[in-house]
């Protein structure tokens, strides 16, 4: 067992989403993900995930809208929601001042 | 989909360890678990999961020791680490000065 800190290695500015593995088996997946500062996803495009999904920021803030919803969901550091499969959403925007970092888990 | 954030109500003190559940499937549980200040293992007892387990300390910190190894690891907030199924292992000691908080992923 190797220990690691959430927090290393996160870069002041990325120029687009940084995935990293943490963990994985054939029933879920771990991950980091960096975000841009001021990221929003692509217009028009909406996350349509085959697994479940539970995130945490760790870092940052972002505005993540649902489909069908009028406004979105605000997230800081150390909020989480679990993202049920194929609950189509999308990223609105990202903190503008820093990189917003989530921990993912799909399952 | 609720947020709610994972460092809220955290007890100052807490006399036993707490286990909340997050997320569940039958494939991964999520759970914030909250250790007492000063915590240990009861003595001669070893953690001995049958599922891997992913863990990230959220808050204080602690001494983790794994069988056959002559001294433990050292976790503060932050430090994460996969602990594989069967890999026996006991807290030796958890911050005095406050609980420790732990994000665990049963997989």
């Amino acid at each position: 067992m190797s220990t690691s800190n959430i927090f290393a290695n996160i870069p002041a500015r990325v120029a687009s989403e940084i995935v990293e593995r943490i963990a994985h088996s054939s029933a879920v997946t771990i991950e980091r993900i960096i975000s841009p500062r001021g990221y929003a996803s692509p217009g028009g495009f909406w996350y349509d995930g085959d697994r479940n999904e539970w995130v945490l920021v760790l870092q940052g803030g972002a505005a993540v809208l649902f489909e069908g919803e009028s406004s979105p969901r605000l997230l800081s550091a150390g909020d989480q929601m679990t993202i049920p499969a194929h609950t189509r959403h999308r990223v609105e925007w990202t903190d503008p001042d820093q990189v917003t970092v989530w921990l993912a888990v799909f399952y």
